[in-house]
């Protein structure tokens, strides 16, 4: 018997010959599990499914036969036997994002991903943003049919790979949409003390989920620290691997419709989430959209030769600006002059490109004629305004967390930037706004998906134990009731920021 | 919050006012595991089914609620949450016989049996013998019918009781019975070696065989130690609990179609089986029957007197004969010189007693005006042969499992007889035809259904380390390569014996 698979979350392995076992046991599942059990400790359960099948397939091909096993968490689960092995044994890791749907096919026999990709979450329809949606889903009519959209739209997808052959399902995202996934009533999610129903999902069954795979197929849904630090966060974490470091200091920062930003390293886990996060989203901004495809993403002003630069991503032709930009675009502003320390523009210079948008001053990054649909691109007041409270928020943060520990900003080995967010940020102009401290223009590092790819990672690895362990290890703090934080917070939304001890003028 | 209910299999809780722990935790399930774990110490999971009705169910009367919970193996479920309790809370031990399936109706709330009662095995309109049962049950379709009218059968006495209310059924029978049960492949049941497909089936979900109970309740299956020693033998021994006696050796035997006898007692169970069962079985014999209403138990032939009197089970008129009865009627036609020692007729008093049937000659136990139906009652010739080849091979297994323990039959404590069998048995009778030996005069003691028992004592107390004991401590002894047992066999056909060391004429 050999194993054919290097996962710790799914395992195949061909037996063979295990005729002696049967006659010394004289029981087919006893002849099984001792040709598992010398490869595998934890205790292996058959299920009718299989014990079913067993005695043909096992006396079939001279007593040899391929065994697919799936791990919950103290004991692995016979999942299917075959005499021929299959084309493909898979398991799909899925980012229930609230905006968009990452999935991840991962092939277990040849150890690799193979393929990924995304989809617009179907909720989007219901609202944008996830309180519309929970608002919506109180009556369980609607909970219900919620529910049944998300699933639908992650079927569809499953359908379009060899669904039949998905063995594990590993699913993050946050709270919200764990209980739409999971069809659990959202009544007490978002009043005070916004409780979730559980945090602990563990491995179900996904015939429970409705979700189209192998019928013994198993979901891992990775468990939430709270309502405003879910599923996601974990995995994010799981995949950074910040619980494990045992120099320094690191921070992962991972900025959507909130911000929610943690300190720690193998000895502890501190965390905080807020609204800082906005701004730097898409879809908030008249002109704001995703970091993807068309969105401008860095932006340089030549105030003498009267030019912008910009580049967008996949250099195509513009239709907006993402978060990335928008940090750009602001310390280009300021650096030429175009907007005071506060956010107020000073539109004495680069006249043309000023124009009022509903009765109130904006700022044109592209002309019309410039843009893939022919309309102009640009930042209102407000917005500037708007994104300077993210930025001192997010600053604030990771000030909060450095004083509650007696941490300096300089102990700090890595920030960890999560999302696509992390991967275009320019630090030199967050820098320069007072958004990071000087040292990460160093010490940054964009982790992309990080969600998606903690998933992924326990598709391979199913380390309950780590999982735990992160779990173990997470405080939450909890920012309003922090009076520190406001006093902060206020200085920190002016560029740089006024507050000397925060930002020091090196 | 306190328990309400002694049973190790369920268990019901009030849980009362938990804001504290929810306070604390932050998350309803947290807060729900927090509240048990003062009275449970193995690990409480919480399913989907449950989760989607806690938050609101937690927060109504003032946080104070009922919790149902479910034995696993290794954990305990939580299977349903009220804010009031039902009137039942209900479990279900079912000994699937062959013959009768034995239904036993226990109340956790009350701690006590409430109904029991038996149905006919739908499976006989198939086959009365079980080889024809696993014949037929060969071709796929035709072993799920039979899985289908069990499934059927059953679901209909659960229906009549609070259905809704089981959570928790017991059930024990033989391997055929089981592989019925749960629709598993007989291919290789019956043809040597007699492989079953398992020995351990656990706790199952009672959805998965498609019974009619609560959505979420479990089902126990008494493991089986082998084709010819099944999870009822395990059920019986689990209910003698000779396998934590201290003080000497006891025999637990059961006669059915086959006969099972172990020898014992805590730190051994020595088995064997063999075909002494059919002659004391109903519908072998023309006018056998099994031991219910009507059936003839005791006889008692006054030569003298030219008169036979009778008992019968329920004082109803005869209408056949039962196992007991037979070994009574051999007895007296032995001791009033009927029959010769090797069980041949002697008809040479009582003529009116004796007729031809077909051919054999038959003595009548019972004229027709005597009986039920109107129909004679006799035993034939080759009836009689019969039932000693089955005397001889009680008795021979008895002898041959001393033997190889150098056991003493003085040292027996206790014959424990399983089944209604044992309960009717005239013990004087069988040690005078050398079917027991003469200690077991004083030592027997009828059981009554103890496989049915067993599974009803599973509900009360869920020992899954006592049964895996059981287990555990069994060897079986194949009779076919004990060259000893054909020796001890051919003797001991006679009345009583001819071996004098196997048979000591005290």
């Amino acid at each position: 018997m050999c194993g054919r698979c290097l996962s710790e979350a799914v395992r195949v392995f061909k037996v063979e010959n295990i005729k002696e076992h049967l006659e010394k046991s004289n029981f087919d599942s006893q002849a099984l599990l001792k040709a598992l059990s010398k490869h595998i400790s934890e205790p292996v359960r058959i299920p009718l499914y299989v014990l079913r099948k067993l005695p043909n397939i096992l006396r079939k091909k001279e007593y040899s036969f391929f065994v697919i096993l799936g791990k919950k968490e103290n004991e692995w689960k016979v999942l299917e036997i075959f005499n021929e092995l299959p084309e493909n044994v898979l398991g799909v890791a899925i980012d229930l994002g609230s905006t968009t749907i990452a999935f991840y096919v991962y092939d277990f026999l040849k150890n690799k991903l193979i393929k990924k990709f995304s989809i617009v979450n179907p909720q989007v329809k219901i609202g944008e943003d996830i309180l519309t949606r929970l608002h919506f889903a109180r009556k369980p009519e609607n909970l219900k049919y919620i529910n049944q959209i998300t699933i639908e739209a992650i079927n569809r997808e499953l359908e379009a790979i060899d669904y039949k052959n998905i063995y594990y399902l590993s699913i993050c995202g946050n709270t919200a949409m764990y209980q739409f996934l999971t069809n659990l009533p959202v009544d007490y999610l978002f009043i005070e003390p916004y409780t979730p129903v559980t945090n602990w999902y563990g491995v179900l069954e996904a015939k429970d989920l409705n979700l189209e795979t192998h019928p013994l197929a198993k979901v891992f849904i990775f468990p939430c620290a709270g309502s405003f630090l879910g599923g996601d966060i974990i995995a994010g974490l799981y995949f950074s691997e910040i619980h494990k470091k045992e120099d320094g200091y690191y921070f992962y920062i991972d900025v959507g419709t909130n911000a929610e930003v943690i300190l720690g390293n193998k000895d502890f886990l501190l965390t905080c989430a807020g609204a800082a996060g906005p701004a730097l989203e898409g879809g908030i901004f008249d002109c704001g959209m995703q970091a993807e495809k068309g969105a401008i993403e860095t932006v340089e002003i030549d105030i003498l030769q009267k030019k912008i630069k910009y580049q967008t991503i996949g250099n195509e032709l513009p239709t907006g600006i993402c978060g990335s930009g928008v940090i750009d675009l602001v310390a280009q502003l300021f650096l030429n002059g175009l907007i005071f320390f506060d956010g107020k523009f000073s539109p004495v210079f680069f006249k043309e490109r000023f124009k009022k948008v509903n009765d109130e001053l904006a700022f044109i990054i592209a002309f019309p004629e410039e843009t893939a649909n022919k309309k102009e691109i640009y930042i209102k007041e407000s917005e500037i305004k708007s994104f300077l409270k993210s930025k001192s928020a997010m600053f604030s943060m990771l000030y909060l967390l450095c004083k509650k520990t007696g941490i300096e900003f300089e102990d700090i080995k890595n920030f960890y930037i999560a999302g696509s967010f992390g991967n275009h940020i320019k630090v030199k102009s967050a820098v320069m706004l007072g958004m990071l401290p000087e040292i990460a223009l160093e010490r940054t590092i964009g982790l992309g998906n990080s969600a998606g790819k903690g998933a992924l990672k326990f598709l391979k690895n199913a380390n309950f134990s780590e999982i735990k362990d992160i779990m173990e290890k997470i405080t939450y703090l909890e920012l309003n009731v922090e009076p520190e934080f406001m006093k902060y917070f206020s200085g920190a939304q002016l560029i740089p920021n006024v507050n000397l001890e925060m930002f020091p003028l090196s």
